[in-house]
């Protein structure tokens, strides 16, 4: 099946897996950037438009996983699938980020959870009638995922 | 860098790259089934609870990509990544779905615009806190997000 190539490398101010936030609703105001690589400059054309982009990138540090796993907003064992835990079967990770400005093919972003030096695999403009459903039952995170912003991983997928 | 391996297959009602819905949002009611491959079943624990899911999936018929497309919802060339066509350098497609039941490792799914036998690769809980950005700008597809619904695809990625 299709190999995985980067096409830019997302940068961060976060250097360990320990003490990041969880998701970008626990990353709010913190700044990043994505450098894509220069053959792919020219797919950024009218990207400025969007002010929130879906970045998809390689979960690198991730090895392996367990199809059972305690989440970090959580003390209970989870299916892995119900979960955002990055290590998966394929370690796709995928954040929405606002996007502030583009210059020579590096991208200002806000809300940041990436690792930094994390390999960026693909960029889609984020559409609330696409990807957007408000009215929802979200399981075991019903309570937990509004204590998000107040919470960071630990080093239990390292 | 790493392989992508499927952990199951979609199923649809859409046998033709042709004539598709654009986004689950075009789908609406459309229904389909994720087939989980049964090494992966112990993994989808607790994703009952979730109303939607995201679906990270392969876009197994689209090779190669061109930086430049004229996208579904529009007559003028856009920049690749300022657009959802599945023509990429990583061609993942990616789709926020109705979740209705799970029953033996099958997702009874609805509002689907996916290609019938469609890889799967990934299944994310769908969480607004998370996911849903409101406040947004979107560029190019500030008019045509809304006409959506009414709108196929044709072959301009075959």
């Amino acid at each position: 099946m299709t190999e995985l190539k980067p096409i830019g490398i997302i940068h961060s101010p976060f250097k360990d897996l320990n003490d990041m936030p969880i998701q970008p609703a626990g990353a709010i105001g913190v700044k990043g950037t994505v450098e894509v690589f220069e053959e792919y400059h020219d797919g950024l054309k009218d990207l400025d438009g969007f002010s929130h982009i879906i970045l998809l990138y390689h979960f690198h540090r991730s090895q392996g996983f367990k199809l059972h796993v305690v989440p970090f907003l959580d003390s209970e064992s989870r299916g892995l699938f119900a979960t955002r835990a990055p290590k998966r079967p394929n370690p796709i990770g995928l954040s929405v980020v606002q996007l502030d400005q583009i210059e020579n093919g590096v991208l200002q972003i806000q809300n940041v959870d990436i690792l930094d030096g994390t390999p960026l695999l693909d960029i889609k403009p984020f559409v609330p009638e696409f990807d957007a459903q408000m009215k929802v039952r979200t399981g075991w995170l019903e309570t937990a995922r509004k204590t998000v912003a107040d919470r960071k991983s630990d080093d239990r997928f390292e």
